[in-house]
């Protein structure tokens, strides 16, 4: 597990609002999130066989039967150069049954297949006598680092990432599905952060967390500050600030935001577009290529597989008073912070054909915000 | 008012559910629709004075402060040559303030103005110290009988509309928004339609009404019989049956689809997506230059302009049981019924330049039911 | 092979337009349709090992490279319970890269990672210096007549599948992703239909498939005939015209539509949106739990994925002209009788737990098509 | 006219690419942009009366008909608490007729309407034997300044507005449809700025215009420097940096993007979303209330109105290349400075009831952008 700092161990505070206990997605209450990280190998790419740095992460979005009991969610697309399975079905019943999977991009097909083991293996009815379950997989790619025609995280990767996830902290960096991930061309991965709403407005709590692989150096901001075009030349290789030639190789971005607070599909929508804002406030432009979702859901509005009754009774957020200020805000602060916590937490890693993903230098980024007025900041 | 039949009374029976009491919108409880008609003149085109053959029709949405108390709806985009008014506050606030209003093409904007003038009049704060009202005005165009460049529908006849909304049964045919509207190549113009829900279902309704401008002869369908074809000469001019030059002139349909079933903003996009199947069982193929729209709402599901709540308790359905089928149901027969009535129910009318919108005529219509197996049908 | 008839064999014609050669989606150049069908075992369900009634079905967006030459295409969901992999990559770049794939709701991981498998044994380079491939894989449910559990699709079929495709006489009914599907309660599975264009308008073709699984034998409408509620009886089950219980039974339809006019991305959506036309008219509610979508691709307007040009010059039809309103009329009819196809050339098939999915009887549908008024029908 | 300077002016350079000439939205080839600017009376608020701090801005979209060659454009929704008149009609057809008009909230339909007598006054068989036009206007809410109750932008200020626009430097700030306007508790306004695509790529150019009227003070950031957060008690009053309370003001901003690049309606929607990370990059949240769109239109993607050609060759840019990725930037650097131009320009405005909208002090600004690492910024 990285020993580097996270973003507010720095002194960096992003936005207004307060995090949560873990300051993670596993603030809000019946989350837990499990990783199966992959490692194996080093030097020259052989397609199919390695060097592999990869994996898969398992967000539960109750802690109960989540296919019983579904929660209400939508999926936002900033930009659609990706996948996430089954989000025709999301805009139309607005819910999301089973864990949030997340991975690489030639893995989705296999992580979907493994999480369909994982439910029938837990409900023998499933199929013979009701509807299945449609598991929802979102990636970015990992070609960069990683042997990613090998297709690595199999069966027993997934069933470990769902199993073994748990509350509290959350494993940040490069592990999970963000085990191979660079982000503004340094090493990223996964981060999370959380935001809470006064106790006044409901004291709910929002959660987020990313898979970060996407953007130029160049661009990267930091709390406001250029912290990517002052180091454009660290790690040896000189960039220029603009260099349309590597937005070719934009990636992307999955963004998973979670929260008590009861929410209808549609109110998720309006949640789920702030995450853009947060995105953009790191720097992002929204490459071309990138895959670029972001995946909403309410813990505590569920619905359930077999209700018989005709109407239910549900909560449900009032939108005149502060409290969807707040939620927005929410959003986009933890967005903003997961991306960072990604940044900050991941270690350089070496990857196929000795690719280097340097991580994101600590020392040099506390200066250079320093330089930038942000004198608070310092070295953990 | 007219004095032809409805399509029931011809024993034609659409679908398998039962309408309410008066077979109309207004069945749902707290609705009430109003209708402004102006025909004057006759002759040739003076463009911006007359002939007239136009009007609008408003419908309240419940009995209440429609402003204060908003309801939950959606609109469905089915062909969009054409306007609704305020459709992206529809669906990113998912409800409607204040009446509906329903008028021609290049009326929009005044019926639209003086539905502030009807709003302002009501609430000495609204601008001042509160939000506006986002009228909501949705249209067809009547340039084939009425004088459209005039723009007749005045300040007037938008709060005649409003002001004399009635509950109980709604006038159909050449009235309102109808007034000079032609369906099929025949009159066309406004009717409506309402489906029961079973008791130990709830005991909901839905209710439809149109505004139909639309189609080709050639396409018209009733219950399955192709009467348009049958009737292809009526009139007197000779008809092919696919003549691509008469689709340059197609026109469009207005519907608007009211139940009290308590439905969220998505669960009303999917109702009002099953209008389309009603309008195709009619004989639609969605013209390429039809402004076909749907805007539903739930008459139980309100937003409260004030509410300094942060949660409220809401009703629901739930999409599990048979409820939702029946709803489904419900607006397919419903919406295909309205469209018939407002066949049905128009007269003949001589407008602009002397042409001649033919009323659908019942006997021959009748004749060709039966050819058709329909030996139920009958003469009224 | 199944012997029995096509719409057309017993002098049904949907529509005005005439049919290409083969009256199948091989009439717009390039297509080609491959299946693998697989029947195995018989009598009580073995969840996981049989009976099995599945397959798969391939179509070719055209002759050449599919993922160096994307076609223009999009999705368009009428009832989104079901899923269309990478749909929202679709809607952010307009393509489609590769073989269409149509299977069951449990195999799409499955069929989806195969189809992977195919690229990558085609092209070295993909994934080690390039993009992947975004496989598109549709589905319905065969669970009523098949060991849907067992996700009996491998690799091998689906490799036939594609390999196998070729132009000309489509084969319909109980074939690849169709073997194990009913539609309006009778056997359905693949069926499919063309239009021609006339040449003056520049003689393009449109072509339908569907994977047929949807609706209550009550809804079935053939040309306007309630041949559903006629049969009601039929097969030895008393029904009721109006059963809500089995509309939860609701499944689902997957309809292509093919073109050479050349369309972009906004022009097929409204091609697409026809569709839902073609569907209501044999009867359709699109019911609640019906995974109804609809692809629609334009073989002559491609991307290529290695384009270093900045600005490319394409062809793209003009809505102003007649041609528009044909390619709409085409699309219903083709729809409308691509559906009936994929119901005539169905054999009555038994299923797990010998379930009995009966073909729509020849005999019984001609007398009532008579009944109705439809002389000209007559058996094969 | 406003003597205060631009963002460039005081040597603040937002993002990599160059301006063009008069870093507009008229760099854009045929672009022209006029403005009515209505203010009159002071002292307290007598609603309907006054005080005037009102108007409208209207942008021409080409220098030809724009009713017979209509642009290729879409619009995208970031939050729709707003109007943008006729945009499911851009959605389905994909193109704007006529000048894009902005107003305030009130003022929607009577400009609407005027757009028509426009538009009808030079045509005339508008109506009598054509389609009419489709007008679009935008809005934001004046109602804190102004009397928006009176509805004050009469038809004779749509047309000056219109006919007095012109190409080169364009008026910014408290003008137009922005003269009323507040911006991050600044006075806010009208602002333009735009970016040249390199000549290898094609030369093309980027401009957008914007009406602001949304933010918090608290959020205010200037190239990345938390301007807003340091001048909080700036004007008298003090404030606190998370009030809530505020956020219920939020209000809204109108982004209009040209280019002369040949883009697609899908294309266009890529390009409009980007406007979110430029909005982003200035801090805004993307307020609950704000009506926050962008219109987006290439001038050079034109379909014309009366073609009989069924097919014609367009020419369309290609996204494998770099330039979609510099027009993305391209469209995020111009909209965050047009908002900043919109800020810089506008001058102190004493409104309604004695209000004041402070200008954003320009001296200030630059000590704090200088305090924050920006040492290049000086005094105009």
């Amino acid at each position: 597990m990285s020993n580097r700092p996270r973003t507010r161990d720095l002194g960096i505070k992003i936005g207004n609002l307060e995090p949560g206990k873990w300051n993670a997605i596993t603030d809000v209450p019946g989350i837990r999130v499990g990783h199966s990280t992959i490692i194996e190998g080093k030097g020259k790419l052989v397609p199919g066989t390695g060097p592999i740095r990869t994996g898969c992460t398992a967000i539960w979005t109750h802690g109960g039967d989540m296919y019983l009991e579904k929660v209400t969610s939508t999926v936002h697309r900033i930009n659609g150069f990706g996948e996430v399975t089954n989000a025709e079905q999301i805009h139309e019943m607005g819910f999301i049954e089973g864990p949030i999977m997340i991975t690489n991009t030639f893995n989705v097909a296999r992580v979907a297949d493994a999480v369909m083991d994982w439910h029938l293996a837990r409900n023998d009815r499933m199929g013979a006598e009701t509807w299945g379950v449609s598991p929802i997989v979102a990636e970015t790619s990992d070609a960069y680092l990683n042997d990613i025609r090998g297709r690595h995280v199999a069966r027993e990767h997934v069933f470990h990432a769902i199993d073994s996830a748990r509350d509290g902290a959350v494993e940040e960096g490069a592990v999970g599905g963000g085990t191979g991930m660079t982000c503004y061309e340094f090493k990223g991965g996964i981060g999370t952060s959380s935001r809470k709403i006064p106790e006044n407005l409901g004291g709910y709590t929002v959660g987020a967390l990313v898979q970060s692989n996407f953007g130029l150096r160049s661009q990267l901001m930091i709390d406001g500050v250029p912290v990517g075009k002052e180091l454009l030349d660290y790690g040896g290789r000189a960039r220029r600030a603009s260099d349309p030639a590597r937005d070719k190789q934009s990636k992307s971005i999955i963004v998973v935001v979670a929260t008590d607070a009861p929410c209808s599909y549609r109110q998720l929508n309006r949640l789920a577009t702030r995450a853009h804002n947060g995105l953009a406030r790191t720097g992002s432009h929204s490459g071309n290529t990138s895959g670029d979702f972001v995946i909403a859901f309410s813990t505590t509005r569920r619905k359930y597989a077999n209700n018989d009754k005709h109407v239910v009774t549900v909560e449900q957020i009032v939108e005149t008073t502060d409290l969807i200020s707040y939620l927005f805000w929410a959003v986009v602060e933890a967005t903003e912070e997961a991306v960072l916590n990604s940044l900050f937490k991941s270690e350089t890693m070496i990857g196929r054909d000795d690719r280097v993903a340097h991580a994101l230098p600590i020392e040099e980024t506390v200066e250079i915000m320093k330089k930038y007025g942000h004198h608070g900041v310092h070295n953990p």
